[in-house]
């Protein structure tokens, strides 16, 4: 976090495996050591290298194995290494994330790489969400973290499994001005920039959610009209976290009365007697009531499908807040009750 | 809830099967409905007729069905009922709840019974957490309410299953003043009844959450050392609520790693370097970081037990707070899957 704040970056060392969290002033220690090791055969300041781990929780990093693969990791670096480094970091994931994206600004193609591996409790234990982007663009590193929050807010941000964070999650984004192509301001050439960071950050973050534990749904919780984004937020994240709502789900069971009440008790303004449902298109609630055994019948289907949206309308005013999540399923039961042991 | 601010009842008519919640206007013309009845064939103003539901949400209340039941249930009053009520009221709890105690005050005997059904949705569909207590002392509405909040406070709000609230929630008390003894303030005498009703309703609100849905553990997670109470109330119900927590315990992992992630992101102010836990007496984290192999496989010994204590110090100020929580187990899942389907 040092390191970040100064805004320069030449090289990520990932290791998966091991957290290095809740490691002491040792943990410290050993990430400020292998960089150190990393940068010095790099032949660069070891304040650009970056420590990023994943994994167990609570065990000192093995810093000799790190130290013994560190020349044939350098050996190895190549422009073709991405896949390899996205395959490496994998941990339990159940398929590579990745995502490669060009737009063309001032006639010049701009490139944007990037990946990302476990999120929100993603397998396994506490799995991180560690994403690293890069483009050939220069930017400065001030308004490059503009546009990444915005896009991360968007993206990362609005996704979620099952309510927790880890204690690594990190996104990071390089520039190395390749492109001969210089950006200074958020102007239509920045928006271009942000409008193709934005969009990689977003795929990149769905298919999170797609490969989330035991996950068999995709949902999408909209929630609009609430009164102000904030009781928006406090809806969808109530709505998206509830294990009831979710357990409905994973049961394809068009159990409405559980989202009600899961609004009932996020704590945002609400009236229950205006309260609209949708699964996608298919109305199953309206001002508070079902909507009756045939339309009901109609929008339970909709939550058969591997992925819908669940959109709901508070009739408050004009906030909206939208977040991804999954189901809870017994996989996710079992893969989590049987982690370590 | 324009009754209970009145202050008196005289009869309270409890259905299960249906909430007659998100049942809008007519929901409550029908609970007015109910009532009258009962109160027309009581002989007592419908006013002082409470009617409370719980079940399904989002049917109309079949009143007909409860118009025709009236005269049966009310030919069947006795003082002898109480466990009938307990066991009619039970939707799908697996055994009944309840609690009688007696105390002395003034040499005379005072009684109490509380019965409690549900909870924090222990089965099935959105169950409502209902308690009706009834003591014959002679109290003041306003300090029984007190009293009631007070033992509330430390029982009925100190339980959690899956962190989720019912839309019909409740807890009743109600005093005849038969035992011939008056209480009006706070003294030695109310002291002893207020701890009377505090020991019931701390019973009643343990046995609701060893009838948890699919609970397999029961778990007290007790926070001290916080910052303030606020602080030890978030960081419990951060634990209490984190479905990774509970799934280890679930799968009896002594995985402490997600007991300081949850406490990570809860929102109290921790210093993760000074936070220790145990597992009852035996310490599984100390200054943040594990105790080492042996003491764990010693700490791990005791979540195998079906009752444990979870004791989180943060080292930060005074603060404490407890709740009482149950593990998320494969059978929570299936139940609330399958649900209405």
């Amino acid at each position: 976090m040092q390191r970040i704040r100064r805004g320069v970056c030449q090289a990520i060392l990932i290791n998966s495996g091991n957290a290095n969290a809740c490691t002491g002033s040792q943990g410290l220690r050993d990430a400020r050591q292998v960089s150190s090791w990393v940068g010095k055969q790099l032949g660069i300041d070891k304040e650009l290298v970056f420590a990023s781990s994943t994994g167990v929780i609570g065990s000192p990093l093995p810093i000799k194995k790190i130290r013994e693969a560190i020349p044939e990791l350098i050996n190895k670096l190549s422009p073709e290494g991405w896949m390899s480094t996205v395959e490496a970091i994998m941990t339990t994931d159940t398929f590579p994330k990745t995502e490669v994206e060009t737009c063309h600004i001032k006639g010049k193609p701009v490139r944007l790489c990037g990946m990302v591996k476990g999120a929100g409790m993603i397998r396994p234990n506490l799995a991180t969400m560690l994403s690293f982007l890069v483009t050939d663009v220069h930017i400065k590193a001030p308004l490059l973290q503009k546009m990444l929050e915005r896009a991360a807010e968007a993206s990362y941000n609005r996704v979620t499994i099952d309510g927790e964070t880890s204690t690594n999650d990190t996104v990071l984004i390089l520039a190395n001005g390749r492109a001969g192509l210089s950006l200074s301001r958020m102007d239509r050439d920045g928006e271009k920039f942000q409008t193709m960071l934005s969009k990689v950050c977003r795929n990149l973050s769905e298919s999170l959610v797609k490969d989330g534990e035991g996950a068999t749904k995709f949902i999408e919780i909209l929630i609009r009209g609430a009164r102000g984004q904030e009781d928006a937020r406090r809806a969808a994240y109530a709505v998206a976290h509830s294990p009831l709502v979710k357990t409905a789900f994973f049961g394809e069971d068009a159990n409405w009365g559980r989202i009600l009440c899961a609004l009932g008790h996020c704590g945002a303004r609400i009236d229950p007697n205006r309260i609209d449902v949708f699964f996608d298109k298919a109305p199953i609630v309206k001002n508070g009531m079902g909507v009756g055994a045939r339309l009901e019948v109609k929008a339970g289907r909709m939550i058969k499908k591997k992925s819908f949206k669940v959109i709901v309308d508070l009739h408050q005013g004009k906030g909206q807040f939208s977040v991804l999540t999954a189901d809870l399923s017994l996989d996710y039961v079992k893969i989590n009750a049987s982690y370590r042991s």
